[in-house]
């Protein structure tokens, strides 16, 4: 996949007017930079100029020992040093005298910050008695576009990984019973997973995560040993890594009172609000409309019916992490940045999650996945329809 | 162990005359801190200050979904925000008026530059208009103490690591025969940790990094389907990660032609020309002396028995990653930054890892961990003192 986005790249950059991006970086292992999953795939030690040209040309300077790993993984002329960077990168910039340079930090998106502030002051005491000191922009541009707009390939295994975690779903919805743990809920996930040879796509302290009846802990945590037990909604939130690519989804059930044939007509209404909310919102996705919109379609249908509105974002891109960064289907809040007034583009790959509270019940919640075509979105998951309702023992 | 750290943390703070130590991040998971590993032990996904105080009292100030999270790992005040974090991190620096506050950047140490260029803009920001914008300063002294004063707990887990390692290494020395490749040979390594249930303690496409014969692809490249012919040294650079700890070792091998007994003296020496070295640099490193002065005393003795010197430094901290950061046994290269001029202290654990070509053959190269002591250091890997010497089938 890294040939296929360094080409991409070479367009992105003559389409946003760039003449050369510079992501600047060391010690990846202990201190990533998530666009190096896209455009190099390896790791290097010491500070590394990964340099991308809008004439296609392709340019890494590592340290020397770093040479062969970097030839090994990626397209690149592969130029090494062994006591300081500097001027193998300030030739390269003088060779070139590019008049905009794209650069690895972003305060709107975690996804194009990289750059350290450390490396920062690196790479400007470098550039200080130079002209190239005035031409740095962020490449927060570059990246959203480069991360969002999603190949064939790519979508392929984003919906190869969402295959594998519906199965799972369905695994898991046959098995548990009243009485388990959100412990023990999820190791039959884990289970199931590991069996299939996969990854969690993220933290597997709470990957997944799994919140039975009233008062929960909330998003973020793992899953406790409080049992499940009748008049409990619970939803599961979870996601696989595939060949690579992520899937992110939840998915809400009910458990029957023993005298229950089905759920109240509380935990049916929330559920149906969260549904249709889905629904309204995916009809009103497509290219050009801003994510803040979007967001607000689910986050006012909610609240007319009576729900508080959700603490979060109503989406977020998926990818080659469950966070894939840049546009957000996120409220105007200051946390959020400027993601959410980033147009939506064709190719980008979204959640669709908003929640509610029910009260006394749970949490109703659904994820889905949806991908953005010219015309409109299409799920890439199917869509969850119906409450999992579960038989008391 | 984040327990016992945050304790050493508020000491540390007092020695180094710091009020506040601001550790700032964002979607850790994607984009992690480095020193969060020692002091927080969980990721955060929106914007996070974690605070620790010379008072001994620790804030956490996250996102309201990450709050039950952060409680379940940690020992912090946990202040929940929606919106933004600009009022609560403002609302507690003016509370406690600090007139230093460490921010979690570093020129010099990678470890201790987790804040993003993007976060430290954010960041300033917010202390614009107030007084603590001008009493900002990095933290890397305090996370080059915390993380290089090892506890006899963390010490004992890298002896573990250790232990476990030269044992993979005593197993391949019995497999090992000549014709197998490169990859052949990280194969039989890679079975043994998994066996024991390790993981690798770096990028498991060059951990185990094989090399064999002359002209080979340099450290940080990964094992090719290269054969071990008669004649060749090779030397593999192994770590396993046990408990949270890691080891990084390296030991080397001669492969017998037909006709001999022993290796030829060209390759004995060079092995004995790395071993002694390795030794008096162990003799040399104690507490107080500067990083750079143990480099000298391997490179000169290497350099004035005929060899070229080595690219690289002779030795770095070990601990929670392979390349634990701070003071470094280093030349004065630029690329080091002030890393060579860090004076060594007691309770740091170091590799030591020369290495020389020998021509025609192949690099002969040894890597031991040691520990710094009041007196003077000790050993945790039993020394390689014998060239591994394996007949030809």
């Amino acid at each position: 996949m890294v040939g296929e986005k360094i080409e991409q790249a070479a367009k992105i950059l003559q389409e946003k007017n760039i003449d050369l991006w510079l992501t600047f970086a060391r010690e990846t292992s202990s201190n990533p930079d998530p666009v190096l999953d896209l455009i190099l795939g390896a790791h290097c030690t010491w500070p590394s100029a990964i340099i991308l040209f809008a004439s296609g040309e392709k340019i890494a300077i590592v340290g020397s020992l770093d040479m062969q790993n970097i030839r090994d993984h990626a397209p690149y002329q592969v130029i090494g040093y062994r006591d300081s960077i500097r001027d193998e990168l300030l030739g390269i910039l003088h060779k070139h005298d590019p008049k905009t340079i794209a650069v690895n930090y972003s305060t709107n998106d975690v996804m194009a910050d990289g750059l350290t502030h450390g490396m920062y002051l690196m790479l400007t005491e470098y550039l200080a008695a130079t002209p190239y000191i005035d031409r740095l922009c962020s490449s927060e541009a570059i990246i959203a576009a480069l991360r969002g707009r999603k190949s064939t390939g790519e979508i392929e295994r984003i919906r190869a990984a969402i295959k594998e975690t519906l199965q799972i779903f369905d695994l898991v919805a046959e098995k548990v019973r009243c009485g388990m743990s959100e412990k023990e809920v999820a190791s039959l996930m884990v289970e199931a997973m590991q069996a299939r040879g996969l990854a969690p796509a993220w933290d597997p302290d709470h990957c997944p995560a799994v919140f039975t009846g009233p008062d929960t802990a909330g998003a973020h945590a793992g899953p406790t040993d409080r049992p499940i037990q009748p008049g409990h909604i619970m939803n599961i939130d979870f996601g696989v890594r595939k060949d690579g690519y992520v899937s992110d989804l939840q998915r809400t059930f009910y458990f029957l009172r023993p005298d229950e044939v089905q759920a109240p007509e509380a935990v049916q209404h929330g559920f149906n609000v969260i549904r249709d909310a889905i629904q309204m919102a995916a009809a009103a996705l497509k290219p050009g409309v801003e994510g803040w919109m979007i967001d607000q379609v689910a986050r006012d249908y909610i609240v007319s019916q009576g729900y508080e509105e959700y603490p979060h974002a109503l989406g977020h891109q998926v990818g080659r992490s469950a966070h894939d960064g840049s546009a957000l289907l996120c409220p105007r809040w200051e946390r959020y940045k400027n993601l959410p007034f980033l147009p939506v583009e064709a190719g980008q790959v979204y959640t669709l999650e908003p929640r509610l509270n029910v009260k006394g019940a749970g949490i109703a919640t659904i994820e889905e996945i949806v991908v953005v075509h010219e015309s409109g979105c299409k799920f890439l998951s199917e869509p969850q329809k119906e409450l999992i309702t579960i038989k008391s023992a």
